[in-house]
């Protein structure tokens, strides 16, 4: 690229907003997002650093120097901060925090201080706060004195003295109520604030439900700690879901389209080893029954269809449960119904298909006895893949394993080895009966 | 169950918030939510039904009568409403449309005439507009006389006299603003309106990349029609997340997990049909190879190993790829490094399975032949994979397939075909010669 081109880019990618800048870095193959790297300017470094994912964030932060960094960082949102200081080096972080004032210091400190995945670890510590025993019109004068609000305030948060959490007045009642209104008066005490502790998911659940914007955080005291806000929120469901979506490939989240090479090899042979295990496994019940085979080449044909069709009969199942689990609507009290109605379905298409693959087997291939014994294999697998669809993911979900990653592997391994067991066991028992009949 | 208990369920229920109804009759078996539904508040019934998933949603609503419907949508915002009324028949749509005020049936007329899928369709015609040549003071005294605010109301929109969008005041603003600022000074100029034709998808994108709470939504000469809300935003990302995972599974974004048994047997049948025909393609494969099965029935064992293999990775692929698509980060210039990247993955993954399989049929199975055999299939296979895994939903976008709901049954039609097809065409061609070789 020539000089004149990469001014004009540069010029180009600078009018771009952070997170498109983001986008655009992710959408590159590594080389060119160097380059483009290279030319974002000073200022908007952390922004584009705080949107980007944290594969190609930390590829990036390694080639900078502390300086650097502690520069990038210094306009964030302590939760934004905390976030990109807890996926940094140990050192880096001392550095970093020492090169901070005081007070933001002990504000980011506060928000390291809980796990990532928690409403502590979500929150933002700049928070404006108000007393109750004062009127509309003494907190319209402090809030114009104070000048800009962080962003997405949509309520000021009432306290006591002692920084306990008693209620929250949205803006939109600050402004349509009398000056003379008391706080104590306009406020609502029912706005519940959120634990610290709360898990991420249960957060983002609560959000959602209540179509909430922002949220006050306490600790187990209920002294205020900061709040969460929407565009936080917004992360975490778009986190989650792309988790599932990866986790049921055997994929990361945060695998970016143009990882390099080696990572990305590492993590994808994880899952093809696993279903290399399974394949043998499948081979080796495969393996006990070579001499029907033998006496019928056409089992080797046909027997592939059973598994088949319960690997995706299951796989419907699972991602149906492993939803629900997600969603949080899959609980002791509903499992058995759906056990019971996920065993109807299979039954139904177990039928169906059943009768399907027998008539194709009877009438093209001309093979009855066949044809019997993979329509019968059938209706088993298809009975065995909702049965592993609903009681996998929740065994998994009990051993604290996430059934989004393991649950699809070990389904594969009970409809393979149900199908092909199924197929060649009722061959070795009955195909001799079975062509003495249709003889 | 006894009345008494019955009594104490419909306290209990109707304390709930209506999100938190709706998530409990999704987890609940079709008798039960019928039940529950009885024992919902006629005024909670609107916000309940609109917080359904549709499927729910249209088993509820069909056993109402008109009246109760108008009665429960009465309540409702003009997009929840507009969103509500496009699942009902046409007949029921005139009759409510015709029970309400002029004033109202006219906003949400305007709603209804965008495709629900766009930002016109996702609009709250309900907005708060000031004009530009007043004072902070005059907008103030209009608020207090005007009153409680729409919801998620974070700022005002600054229109001319024939409506026209100029931009935006934030409630933050208006309340650190001097009370004789003037609007025209304060105001934010750049505040970009959203098209009403735009696809929701990208109206997601912007809120997500622009931290967004709400924005102004505008026809194609710049005439304010409403603003879009983060709340029905959060709902798209959802959705999409939604409809991304569960097309991967060919289910329907909205099955519910207690969704009647007919209807689901249908959606199923569907995908698991669409396999028994990949399934016997595959079966055709193996077929034109009988007489080398015949000869050596371990490959009968050991041949399903490489479809399954090219399968997984393929997936894995297919997954990036679509995630990619539905973020926008796969364009016509990083296709082909795109391509380079997986391809050359495939073939490291290809190099290191190819050689683990051949290692384990020749040591622990003692069949070199056989091992040569399945590992150059594995080698050929995984290079298939990433290609199709990348090729295949590229196509079917352009032919504007949702390449999620098409793309992994194409997928592992290839996989299966050059897997078995690639073992048993090896073994044909090769099996004599690598016999003497080894004999």
């Amino acid at each position: 690229i020539e000089s004149g081109s990469l001014f004009r880019l540069q010029r180009m990618l600078n009018a771009l907003h952070p997170a498109e800048i983001a986008h655009l870095l992710e959408s590159s193959p590594l080389e060119q997002r160097k380059i483009a790297w290279e030319l974002i300017k000073r200022e908007n470094e952390g922004l584009v650093l705080i949107e980007l994912n944290d594969d190609v964030r930390s590829q990036l932060t390694e080639e900078m120097d502390t300086g650097d960094l502690i520069e990038a960082l210094k306009d964030l949102d302590t939760d934004d901060m905390a976030d990109f200081l807890q996926g940094l080096p140990d050192t880096v972080i001392q550095e970093t925090l020492s090169a901070m004032g005081r007070q933001e210091r002990e504000r980011v400190e506060v928000v390291l201080g809980y796990d990532e995945d928690t409403a502590g670890g979500l929150m933002d510590t700049e928070v404006v706060t108000i007393r109750s025993d004062v009127t509309v019109e003494v907190v319209l004068r402090y809030l114009r004195m104070r000048g800009d609000l962080p962003s997405h305030t949509d309520r000021v948060i009432v306290v006591d003295s002692y920084d306990k959490y008693l209620g929250v007045v949205s803006l939109s009642k600050l402004l349509t109520s009398q000056p003379d209104d008391s706080i104590l008066f306009i406020m609502d005490h029912e706005y519940s604030a959120i634990h610290a502790d709360t898990d991420k998911n249960e957060v983002a659940a609560l959000f959602e439900d209540r179509d909430l914007i922002s949220a006050p955080v306490i600790n187990e005291v209920g002294k205020l700690l900061g709040r969460i806000t929407i565009d936080d929120v917004v992360d975490v469901i778009r986190d989650e879901a792309e988790h599932s979506i990866k986790s049921m490939a055997g994929l990361n989240e945060e695998d970016d389209l143009f990882a390099p090479i080696l990572p990305s090899v590492k993590r994808r042979a994880v899952w093809l080893g696993t279903n290399l295990i399974t394949a043998f496994m499948a081979a080796a019940v495969i393996s006990q029954f070579t001499e029907t085979i033998e006496s019928a080449v056409a089992l080797a044909v046909l027997m592939g269809i059973v598994p088949s069709m319960g690997g995706i009969a299951g796989s419907q199942t699972l991602t149906m449960v492993i939803r629900g689990i997600a969603l949080g609507q899959i609980g002791k009290s509903n499992t058995h119904s759906l056990l019971r109605k996920e065993l109807l379905l299979g039954l139904i298409n177990g039928v169906i298909w059943a009768v399907v693959v027998f008539a194709i087997s009877a009438i093209a291939l001309k093979d009855i006895e066949i044809g019997i014994l993979i329509g019968v294999a059938m209706l088993l697998n298809l009975l065995a893949a909702p049965l592993s669809g609903v009681l996998l993911p929740l065994t998994l979900r009990k051993m604290n394993i996430d059934p989004a990653l393991a649950g699809s592997v070990l389904l594969t391994t009970v409809t393979d080895i149900v199908g092909y067991a199924g197929v060649l066991g009722l061959a070795s028992l009955l195909l001799p009966y079975l062509r003495q009949i249709f003889a």
